[in-house]
Parts: C-alpha cells; sequence; structure tokens
C-alpha cells in the first residue's frame, strides 16, 4: 500500500488497522513554536469516538492520543510530531470473534478487494486498514491543522444535512456555526434532527443502516489558496473526501444543480464591499480557477449507509469459492453520518492548511 | 503555481497559456518498446479541438501534437516523451483584442483569483493559464495513457449523460459505447440528443450557456487497483475529475442517491460466476474500499454552464476599483459539454495508468 | 522540518528525537506475506546501539523495536508498517543536566544552526532531532529493506576502511564479508584494527576524538537499477549516505582518484563471462550512467570525529551573545565510526530496495 | 525512466537526448513578476556549449532556448516556465553515422546499462538520454534559480580545482571569483591553469583523455537552509551532483580529509562578529546538521576522464554476444572538467533556490 502520505507542505503518514496494536501517525510541516497538547487534539478526538449514543457502534475506546516526539515543554519544536492511539478493544479474545468469517465476502465492504490486492496474508480482522478505524489518526492531525487555520481566522463547520431522506434546511451559517454540534445527529435544525433520529432508530430495529449528507463550510479563508491545473484547491478537496470510507459523491457550491443552471444564473456577480472584491451569490462555492475566492468554501460529501447491517444477505466464501450467506452478528451501527462530521472537518482542515502554507511560501510580486 | 505535476508511475507536467506560444507537456513512466506516433495521439485532440461544430467555440486549432523526445523509429524508448502544442490562434492582433477588458473581472471565470494571487504580472490574456485550453495537452498525454490501457484489456467510453436539463436515459454498455461519439452533442440516445441541442441552440440565440452531465464508464480494469487509505483510486479519480475546469460534483456509482437507500439496498451482493467473484449490482461503481473490484467503474461529473456569455453583467474594475459591466463580444459558446467528454477521459485514463503501474509493482504474495 | 520521508517505492517517514519519548516510524511499500518479526529487525538495532564497548558512548538503550501494525501471525499484511523504540535513557534526571548548556554552542554540532532555525522553542537537549539517536529507526526500516534485497540475491557489508589515520588493506570481498563485523572496530584485519583501537583509546585518554571512513559493498545486484537523470542510483545513494550525521564526503569505485586517471586506464572493459557482460575491473563502482552494471556497487563514506570532546573549547553563548566556553562533562565517545557501520548499510538498503521496486515496476519490452 | 523531475519548492521537469528533436523542460514554482528573457538564460547555455576551444568536442550548437511558457512582457506569470532547447547538430547524416556501433559496448558509457535495462527499443544515438547533451537544460534552468538567489545575496563560482593530477593551490574568494572564468581551464591560477591546459592538449595529442576536480562556491547564503533529516542541505547537493554524469566523488568543506583529523581540530570554533554568530575555520563547508551555517557552502566533485578516447578498446558487442573493439572514429575531447563548472553551478543552484522556498515558506516563531 503506497498510499499513506497525504499532503505537500503540511503532511501526514498514517499506519494502524482496526485491530492492531495501535495507530501510529507522523506529522510533518508544523512550525515551531505552536502551543500544542495531547488534550488539544483529544476534542475533536471524542466527537469522533464510538459508543457516544444510541445510534453508534458500541465498540468502546478512550481513543487517547500520546503525543511521542516532535513537542517540548507544550510547544512545537519544528521536528515532527510522532502520534500513537492504542486500540483498547482489540483483546485477542474479541479478535477470535471474527475467525469464522476470515473467508466470507462482507457485503459493501472491502473484503474481497483486499483479499484479492494483498492475498490471504492481508488483515482480515474486522477489514483490518480498511475499517473506518484508521480515520481516527486523521482526526488527530486534524486537530493541529484546525490549530493553524485558526491563527488565519478560518474555522470549519460540518454538520449532517441528510440523513435516510429527511434534508436539514438552508440555514445561515451563524445558524449552523452555533447548533451544529447538537447530539446525537449533528444537524443544527432541531425539527429536522428529531426526524433524522427517529428515522435511525427505526432503521435499527429493523436491523438495516441509512445513509446521508454531511455538508461543511470554511469560514474565514482568504482569497488565493490553490495550485493550478492538477492542484487546485476544490480537486484536492475532493480527493481529500473521497478518501474517506464510505463517501460516493462530493459536490462544491451549487454542486450538481449546475447541470440545469443558466451560466447568466450560475455566474456570481463580483461587487465591492469596502474596496474589497466579494460575490453577490456564492454557486461557486468559494472556489473559482481552483482558487479560493474569499466565500465561504461550500462542500457537501453523500454518505452510503453503513454496510454492516443485522438483516442476512447472500455472498461468496472466496476460499470454499462456494456461495455463503452473512449477517452481523454483533450489535450494528444504523448510521455513520454523524460520526463523519469531524472526519470530514479534518480531512478539510488538512488539504486548507496545506494549500495555506503553499501559498504563502510563493513570494509572487504584487507590485506593478 | 506548484501544481502542474500529475501521476506518480506514470507522470505529466505541463505548462502553457491560452495565448502563449505553445503547451509543453513531458510524459515520465512509458515503457520502452511500445509503438507510438503523433498520430495516435492526434485522434483525441481532434475530438476536443475547437470550432468543430455550431455549438463550439470559433477559435480555430489544428492542435497538432509534436513529440519531441522520447521516441525513435516510432516506438518509445523509455526516455521522457516531450510533446509540444503551438497555440496557432494565438497573433498578436488576436491577444490585442483582450487588452480593453484586462482589469475587469469576467463572472464565473478565474479572473480575480488569479489577479489576486498572482498580481499584475499574471497572464490575462483569455485568463492565461486557467483557460480551458491546457487541457489540451491532458488529452494528448491521456492518448499515450489509453495506449497502455488497451493492452491491460480497459477501454474508456464517455459521453453526455444531461445537459440544459435534459436527461439521457439509462444505456447497457454497449449501446453507449456504439453511440456514444455521435455529434456534435456525444449523447448516445439519439432523442435526448436531438433534445439537447436545440437547447444549446436556444441558449445561444439568447446569448446564454448551459451545464450538464458527463457520465463515463472504464470498462475491463482488473480487481486490485488503488492504494488505501490517501490515494484510494476513487480519490484520485475525484481530484483528477475536479481538476478540470468548470467541474462541481462528482459521483461515484450510485453516487448522491446512498443518501436516500437503506444498506440492504445499496450493497452489492457477491456473486460467482465461473470461479471468479463478480457483483450482482454496481451501486459501487466498480470500487470497494478505494480498490477496483473488477465491475464497470462508473463516474459522473457535473459541468457548469460556461461562464461566457453574450449577456451584458454587472462585474467590478479591479484596479479602477469601482462596479463595470462585461459582455463577451466575440461569439459565445452556449455550452463546453461535448467538448468535455475526451477531458474525462483523457483524466480518468491517466489515473487508472497510473494505478495500474502502481498495483503492479507491488509484489504481494498471494499464496497462504 | 520537511524532510523526514525517504524513497518512493519503499517509503520510510519518522519521527523522533534524543530525549523524547521514542522514536516513531512508519513503512510504507512492503508487500503482503512477508515474514517479519521484531526479532528479525533488533538483529542490527544491537549492532548500532550504544554501550558495546569500551569505545562507544555509555548511554544504555535496550533498542527494543515494537511493530505496531502492519503485520498479522508474524507476516506482513500490505499495510504500512508501524514500529515504535521508547527512549529508555530519556528521563527527567538526565534531561535536567543538559539545561545549563541550552544556550550554548556546541562546536562541531548543529545547536547553532538549529536555534538559528526553529528558534528557542527548538528540542536543545543533546540536540534533539540533530542527535544521531534518529538513526536508530532508519536501522531498524533498513532491515526490512535487507530482508527483501536478500530474497533478490543482495547482500551489504560495511566496514572500517580507515580510523584516526590508520587504513585497512585491500581485501577481496570473502575476507572482507567474514571479517567485517569483528568486534570493537569492525575492520576485517586483525592487524589494521589493532592499530585503530590503540589510536582510539588514545584520543579517548586525552579527551580528544577521531574520524574515520566506512566503505561499503553491495553484492548480488542486478543490471539495471537507478532512474537517469535525477534519481541515478549513485546520486539518491549519494543524498542517503550524506544524510547520515557527521558524513563529509562520498566516493563510489574509483572516487575521487579519477581525477588522476586517464581515460584508457579508468574505463572498465566490458567482457563475456558464460553469456553475461561483466566488467574486467571495477573502476565505476558498480554503477554507469546511474545505473547498476551486475558488479559490486563500493561505496565509501569519510566521517568526522565526533564533535562532543572532553577539551575545553571556546564557543558562544547564543542568548548573552557573549563568549564562552564549552567542555563535555559526560564520558566521550572517541570514535562513532564503528557504530556508523550498520546506519550505512541501511541507508544503501533502503536506496535499493526503492530502486529495485522502481526498477521492476517498469515493464520495458525487451524484445526487439 | 521515473527520474527527470528535481525539486519540491522550486521544481525541474526534463526530456530530450543527445539526437533527439529539441530538450524540453518546464520549470514550476517560479514567483510572478520576475524580470526574465532568453537572454538572460543563454548566458550560462554560452558557457555550457560544445565547441568554445580546442579542448572541448568540436559538435557545434547555438544552444538557443525559448521559452514557449511561463511570461509575459518580460515578466513571469506565476505559471511554469516551458523551455526548448533545439539539437540543431542532429542531422539524419550524423545519426547515420552512429549506426555501425549500435550494438557495441562503449567502455566507460551507459551503452550497456541502458540496453540491458530498456531493451533494444533504447535511444542508442550517442546514448541518447545518458549523453552529457540532457545536461543544456539544467544549465538553462539554473539561471532561473540563479537570478532568484541573486536577489538574496547570493553567488555560486565553480572552477577547475583540478586537473590531470595538477592542482590549483588554495586561494581566497575574491580571486576566485574574478579569475575563475578565464579561458579554456576556468582555473584561477594562471599558473596552473597553463600546466593543465599543457597535460590536456598532451592527453588529446595521445588520443587519451583527463579527469579532474571541480570545487564550488556559494556565497551569501544565510543560515537556516536544510530540510532534516533526510532532505539535508548537504544530502540534496550531493544527491544533485552526483546525479551529473562522470562524478565519482563528492567533499563538503574538509571532505576526506576529516578521515584524519581530531574533533579538537576539526570543529570550528564560534565566534562573534558584530553581534553575529560566525566561524573561525569552516571545516564544515557551511552546513551543520544538514542546515547552512551562514558560512560559505565549499563543494568538491571529482569528474572522471571523458570515457570517450581515440584508442582502440576492447570491448563486447551485446547482439552478436562477441568480443569486439571500439575506438571513437571523431576528434575526441580530451577533458570535459572546464565545461562541467557551469554544471555544477546549475544543480547547485537549483538546491539552493529550492531549499531557500522551503525554508522560507516556514513560519517558525522565533520568540521565545
Amino acid at each position: 500500500m503506497l498510499g499513506n502520505t497525504f499532503g505537500r507542505a503540511f503532511r501526514l503518514t498514517t499506519a494502524g488497522e482496526a485491530f492492531g496494536t495501535a495507530l501510529v501517525g507522523v506529522v510533518e510541516g508544523v512550525p515551531a513554536g505552536i502551543a500544542l497538547s495531547e488534550a488539544d487534539l483529544q476534542v475533536d478526538l471524542d466527537r469522533r469516538k464510538p459508543g457516544q449514543s444510541e445510534i453508534a457502534t458500541p465498540r468502546v475506546e478512550s481513543d487517547r492520543v500520546r503525543i511521542l516526539s516532535g513537542t517540548l515543554d507544550g510547544y512545537t519544536t519544528g521536528a515532527p510530531i510522532g502520534l500513537v492511539i492504542d486500540n483498547e478493544w482489540a483483546t485477542s479474545e474479541r479478535i477470535a470473534a471474527y475467525v469464522n468469517e476470515k473467508d466470507v465476502i462482507k457485503p459493501g465492504h472491502a473484503t474481497y478487494t483486499y483479499f484479492a490486492k494483498f492475498g490471504p496474508r492481508r488483515d482480515w480482522i474486522a477489514d483490518g486498514r480498511a475499517n473506518g478505524r484508521e480515520t481516527a489518526m486523521r482526526v488527530a492531525a486534524g486537530g493541529i491543522a484546525k490549530r493553524l487555520l485558526a491563527e488565519r481566522g478560518v474555522e470549519i463547520v460540518a454538520y449532517t444535512r441528510a440523513l435516510g431522506g429527511i434534508r436539514c434546511p438552508d440555514l445561515p451559517y451563524d445558524a449552523i456555526r452555533t447548533n451544529a454540534e447538537s447530539p446525537p445527529i449533528r444537524c443544527p435544525d432541531p425539527e429536522a434532527a428529531k426526524q433524522m433520529l427517529d428515522r435511525a432508530l427505526e432503521a435499527k430495529t429493523s436491523g438495516d443502516s441509512i445513509g446521508g449528507i454531511v455538508e461543511a463550510v470554511a469560514h474565514g479563508a482568504p482569497v488565493g489558496w490553490g495550485e493550478p491545473v492538477f492542484d487546485k484547491l476544490d480537486a484536492n478537496l475532493a480527493r481529500a473526501l473521497m478518501s474517506i470510507g464510505s463517501v460516493k459523491g462530493i459536490e462544491v457550491g451549487a454542486g450538481f444543480a449546475v447541470a440545469e443552471m443558466c451560466g447568466s444564473e450560475n455566474n456570481d456577480a463580483p461587487v465591492l464591499d469596502r474596496g474589497t472584491v466579494r460575490f453577490e451569490t456564492n454557486h461557486a462555492g468559494g472556489i473559482l480557477g481552483g482558487i479560493s475566492t474569499g466565500e465561504d468554501i461550500i462542500l457537501r460529501v453523500a454518505i452510503k449507509p453503513t454496510p454492516t447491517i443485522g438483516l442476512e444477505q447472500r455472498t461468496v466464501d472466496m476460499v470454499a469459492k462456494a456461495p455463503a450467506s452473512f449477517r452481523c452478528r454483533t450489535a450494528t451501527d444504523p448510521t455513520i453520518v454523524p460520526r463523519m462530521v469531524p472526519i470530514v472537518e479534518a480531512m478539510i482542515a488538512l488539504v486548507l492548511i496545506d494549500h495555506a502554507m503553499l501559498a504563502e511560501a510563493q513570494d509572487h510580486r504584487k507590485e506593478p
């Protein structure tokens, strides 16, 4: 696997599986002299961690991150930051529970693709590296990125925009920001949130699962971030978000709606606001030509329903080369959408800080 | 600009603007001993080139690609392939026509973001590097990638799935493959194509433009391409497609529809087909856990209406810091969707061959 | 610090300082299905570890490496391998001993350059990341590389070629291979080794230190490794070796002697050996045009005398901006040359396996 | 060949062979707003170009570089700079002259390694990409790097330090700078230069060739450039210099002499000079811990004698698999050392500007 490093100026490398000893991360590019403690990173890890509510997986983890290098006396030193998160849930007893399903393709999971790519020596316990557990390290690193973005006046807020077919109405940024975190759904509209929860519990009862949409707004980014033509800001955001398991669609600004719009309708009109160029509308979602415009960066990701369900499913035993059936025997997780919120934020943060640093590093001469 | 290189095992580096002397490209990673001529690359360049129909820009270019290095006697040598495409349309007289609009933000374009990032010394002629002209070099390199994919039994077919609100119905792969290229719309359904053309001509008459959706199918890719966790196949496809100007949304397989599906409905059931694992449905779009499944890889991109329109629009003069108005004085391009088809194919080809080579390079031991 | 990742197809990322909690490493690109245990990596770590003899630093470390991810039941899984080596010596009491010399430039060390680059928040304890301790993780990763090279019939043997002005005579490969490891000097010639030890003990008595030369031979590499023009095999070997602290010179094959040779003398004559091309001499050191020739790859590195000495030295207090003096109060290390042997081997192994994989990944067509 | 890109913040990608149509280059990372013309780059190209004197190859090239993109009205625009240098000497008649020696290994050249790696479809004309001609594009790009370094007060001067066993004595930087360029030897000491020329002409007469040493001094670099632990400044300089064909050894500062020095002798004593830290001696060659110290950066490279000689040499026909003999039939080039001077400077310039930009990009907080 040659894809465990992300970013150029701010770079994350990760290792670790669902039931390995621990997750490991190295973060490069953090300047010296930034106040940083384990508690700072724990905030978002606690938002992502399992077992938070009746609609989340019952796996119990404290998800405690330890900083092994790169800081001294509470400040970064400029050296790479080594991070470890132990897998407390990964006991040999629990691992044993997976042995029987070792060779059976779990529908909707990466069982078959990992088997075909890596062979029988792959890590088959709860899909090993393909399990969503690896995202904990993304969230830890995202915490460092968010800190550096906050210094630049940028904040990222994500929330559950749709769940099981129920949509949150359009809300102004301030309303989103204030209410996005409300548990357990993370939808800022109380009425929609209530319906979403009912829908999730209904799915849980029936042993099924539901998908949804997470929307994210990055507020405060200046004009000028993004490196055309292949490292456009939206291109790297798309890669980052699509690299999260379960994401099947991405929209920037108006997204797929642009396919039915006219140019005269979709073009955002530039206007002057106290000498600064702003845009009257934001169909562009804050990005033009692959470079941030200074408006809010608006992204939406479509998240598929959790593939692990309690219903019996037809499948294949890869080793016996025979039909088989599979049914998740442990308690099911009716939706992962609310837990995706901090992961989406983390990936956006990793992209934005990387592009911020790349942009700041280039000494373009602005005088005529 | 630090984003002009794409790929790891098969790598493209490009330079060039709309009205510069020429586009320049270097392709690395092509094995020695592959038959390759300029004519091979010209095929797709001719599909992309301007001036093909009444609904395309009137810019006239032969888009003739020249191979300056990396081949000998009609075969690749293993050395990097240097490519040049001259900008024949770029005369000083035509450049002069852009001077008056130099400081005015063209709505929906990258004028302002380039000005803010690069300063007054940016290339302002038809938006310079931000102009879609740079994609000609992507298409040339994509031709090399397609050749190497064909050797592996992979073919990529893209087509206009929707235009101005009119959608092409679901068609089987063979029907798409046979009829996708029909001019000028590149929609394989004749009835839909006719309505789309009417819609485009209507937009042209009114001086406006329309957006649409391009769908692409990569057929024949084996199971095993993709490098988790950050270089998943879908992640790099998303980056590649979002790096094309005007793309605002991306879907893999069922795409945004997953947000309203249940797990029991969305999970594709594995089945055995003469000893091989296949899937009964393909909501996954041929990718699970970031790795190809062996099923068709299905992608859709949302393309915004051409921002250059004939209608008068309110805007801002960046230098005078004053309100202004802008109207495209040359003949307009009511839609770019059909011309995007070969560009979408090229970017998918660049990603697939890169991942094919990365996957083939890894010597995983498949015996137990 | 943006330079903690090494390699492309086989990639190592490291973090960790002399007195941090631990060293952290992530190794990517290891195929699935390779037998690998912590004990395998311990072999070379034990060769590098401090406290082995009367001429090495008295720091005591078990240098126990732990594999946190990427293996299952004793085999690699294809997932990235997470490694940790705890810093057992790094107690708060020992750290306290460094406080007084915090602001004083230690001559020959990176104290001043780290202070100037990273500012006062740098890790100042025993020079933090600049301390040779980080090489332990290189050696651990080198152990994985060596295992993959052994599968390809390649072995790397390094030894002390010169120490304190005493040189080991020219020896045939077999003699080097058999006797290189003899403690404590790692010089395969017993007579030279004895003189070298005397010279080192003499330096120790006087509170001074001595430099030397390590030579390495990589035996068994096939023709064809190396990626011109910038990633030539010798270019990447040079980078790898020069990235080890204390290395000030590098030679390939005849090295600096070529400056005084004629072409007719330096050119190695190709000859046929049972149908295979070999070379009568090996002034090229096994590399021509940046690509391995199939002959032994021969490298030499010049290692400066340990900068930490027991003698009083004039220096500068960077904070007080005043002249100061510095004298190492702890027991000194009269030479690091013998401990460099496994580090040199590890870096060569990392480069060779990376280039082996890159070369094997390229499907050049060898038929006419 | 996957090694045609160099650098991270300032990045060069090249293509082109000795007898292809042209050399192609793309330079990324150049800020917008820098005055840049083709004439600026021509200066160093003229210093490198063949046919300058009686001791250089008789190939005649104007080596005219053309800028195809990335500039407008004499200034850079921030877009990648596309460069082309035509191969005027590469006529079909001259190519024909190489056909007979197609399958014969030219001793000291890359003939065999390219044949073995790339197969019979490699470019065999004058060794194709392995020919030193590709360095012309390095020199062109180096010209851009030098311009950006000059803005930072850095200048690089290289010269012939030794040729055919004759050494230039130690000279102060000002004497080197003033006299380094004296033709045709580029040795700043007139007496040594005279002896070197005699030695070269003597080699020419006898049909043989001689090697030498180029020394380079980079003057004016501030403290702080270099990215430990793998991208140390000296590590990347070593890679850059070793990537030049014919280089077999590299020294930084005291180089191999450190192997015979004591620590008390080799350590450079820090001193205060008007409040700034300087070093009394410069055995370190301006780099400590992989980071520039602010002192002159001093490098030496050993260059082997031109492998192309007029004497008959025993060799092998690779296709016939039979012994053969080879003798260069065209006029020979008794030494390439003086022509290496601008190439060495260019490679150092590429590394220094890349590290300058990386260092400047990192926002380390210097207040306590």
